[in-house]
């Protein structure tokens, strides 16, 4: 029997769905389990892309441009200059969601063995499209203590070598919610130009920017043309994940024909999912209103709710719609399994993404646990009550002087 | 300004679209360019696949598993059985096209340096897909001579290194439409054997057999299971290349589990294609009649047409529909770029893929074009006209005795 490679020997397992079998069991034994792991939201699409799609009015489903529509693009330019985005139809390659983007961005950037800086926790497929690119993460570490906020200018410079050739950030952050200031891109900005690195900013979640924070893309940082890679997608924006569509856009015009070859080897984005996604830029903004009160309030209720909790501690996100808590356990990765495993509260359980994959070095995020609130507010609250609950009994449970001990150690 | 990778370097640009601005600027001029260049059907998607999009019922479009949906997956089950392939669901992944089942089965299965057979001329992405795992194309030649049959057994005997992990077959082949008999099999099923390598085989055509001649899977070769990886995709077959739905296959249970953490690290295969590709299995038996029935017309049509022309010769295709001609001229893709820029033959010229990408010597190629007879009946009568016109004036048409010279040389 032929060997595995190496790569696929190392590629990591998703974290988010391997207890998804733990899962399956206690739904089969009965218990209610309120899904807190998993980004999927269950806003709907919006009515103008749903409309596309059934009135569609093709005979021959063709390829588009490897490039994606030139209409669909030149529609993206419109969209991305009321974000104070400047690009052109020409910067802009449509892809297979923002994973496509990402990957096809570290294939056209990197040599193997290049390093790529990662503010840490942060979402557990880059060391998947990192693996695949032969990248090496190096993580510079955010902490809950500081609500994850970017990692002051000197913890980069320490991490720097001759082999660093990026940075990525996430902005509005996966898993954490933080928001990056304009001085902290600023702060950025001066690293990059200094050691003359690309800039990858993943900014799908844009849109959901709460109490009126501004969210500054890195497009608009000056003199980093030849630098900033942008990362988009379509998946969250219009509650449509399964449309496929993101985009890999540059100013870089050598990049960009680059990452054009890789496009035009895999033919070309998905064509039902660009007729979605272009009919979807006209979705009117009380739609995003509604959604960003909703998410507000469903924020509120899960990390109110989890900062409630004796020994939980859950810095309050400004975007996306994640958070990541720290709770007063032995093991997120045991307890989440206990979770499905061992544990009900009249009738219902909490599936939640243990941190171990969101960091470099899976030891660091050991009591750490990220939780998406894409879920009815009802829910939300039971989900907390759950929470509680089980704190109380888990057997792997600190109290607060071994919780001091800890930190101290 | 950061420096591009040599990946990216070296990537390809693709053969098939590289003369795309001699088109346009063709175009432009009022020249009428009949496109034998692309293999994109103009066939009609079934439309039981089109009303499974028109008729769609879901208010929120989430991501698939990983794998794809598990009705689509079990309803390929059925599919496959009527061809004598025998799998489970659980040995299928939904793929972005049978290009992503490439790359990840590619990533899965070689270490970068690994050397991968592949018969040539051969489809032109190989080259793309195997850059990007860092995999190390061999080809094997076969020769429009014996009309691009499988190289005996002793040619792929003298390639096989302490490096060489597998062989890749497109059966029927792209881009000579050669089909491969079962004896052919049988023959590269002792070299998988005895040296323990992967067998890929792309079969995306598989419906596209003429004159009653029968497709042998990989996948019915005994003691194999553990060898060979079936790449599927439903754009061909259903018209639907736009979709961009495929399948990775496999009975080797740690190969597909390795495959499974690539598919998971992209989320999700696109929604809505996997509707339509579910859908599509209902498509009747007729549709297929008439398909392969207007395919083989066109084959006709041109093959006959091109084989009239002095000079040129042609094997005819027992499969898919392209064809690999070999014409009397100084340079494939100097004469593919006079045609657009310097020719025109009543108002309209043709456009072709010069055979220089689709073999790992582009000079191999250096005579010979493929072309795609997926165009209308006239069209195609009217692209033969033009070449034949277009060879007696061509400043680099060769006369027999040159063409003699040529060979002996």
């Amino acid at each position: 029997m032929p060997a595995i490679s190496s790569k696929g020997r190392q590629m990591p397992a998703s974290p988010i769905r391997k207890l998804v079998p733990f899962a399956e069991a206690a739904k089969k034994r009965g218990t209610q389990v309120i899904h807190l792991n998993i980004g999927q939201p269950d806003i709907a699409t919006p009515e103008v892309a749903l409309d596309a799609i059934r009135h569609l009015d093709r005979t021959v489903i063709e390829y588009s441009h490897s490039a994606g529509y030139e209409s669909y693009r030149k529609g993206l330019v419109n969209y991305y200059a009321q974000h104070d985005i400047h690009v052109t139809a020409e910067q802009i390659i449509i892809t297979n969601g923002g994973s496509e983007a990402l990957l096809f961005g570290m294939m056209a950037c990197f040599e193997p063995g290049d390093e790529l800086i990662i503010p840490e926790p942060y979402y557990a497929n880059y060391n998947s499209f990192a693996l695949s690119a032969g990248v090496k993460v190096v993580p510079v570490r955010s902490t809950i203590e500081d609500g994850f906020a970017l990692p002051p200018i000197s913890a980069f410079e320490s991490l720097i070598t001759p082999r660093t050739k990026g940075i990525l950030i996430c902005n509005p952050g996966n898993p954490t919610g933080t928001l990056y200031s304009r001085e902290e891109l600023d702060t950025l900005r001066a690293i990059v130009l200094k050691h003359d690195l690309y800039l990858f900013a993943d900014e799908v979640y844009r849109e959901f920017c709460y109490e009126g924070a501004t969210h500054v893309s890195a497009m608009t940082l000056p003199g980093l043309e030849q630098h900033v890679i942008l990362v988009d997608s379509v998946s969250k924006r219009y509650s449509m994940c399964g449309a496929r569509v993101g985009a890999f856009i540059t100013r870089n015009a050598e990049l960009y024909a680059t990452v054009l070859k890789f496009a035009q080897a895999r033919l070309s984005p998905p064509t039902f999912g660009q007729i979605a996604s272009e009919a979807a830029l006209r979705t009117p903004r009380s739609y995003f209103d509604g959604v960003i009160a909703e998410y507000v309030q469903r924020r509120d209720i899960l990390v109110d709710g989890l900062n409630a909790i004796p020994g939980v501690r859950c810095p309050k996100p400004q975007g996306a719609f994640y958070c990541v808590a720290e709770l007063p356990i032995d093991d997120a990765d045991r307890f989440c399994q206990w979770l499905l495993e061992d544990f009900a509260h009249e009738g219902s359980t909490v599936m939640m993404a243990p941190c171990s994959g969101f960091y470099a070095d899976p030891a660091t995020g050991k009591y750490q646990v990220r939780l998406a609130y894409v879920l009815e507010q009802p829910l939300l609250r039971k989900a907390v009550q759950v929470l509680a609950a089980a704190l109380q009994v888990y057997p792997g449970t600190r109290k607060p002087a071994e919780r001091n001990a800890s930190v101290n150690a």
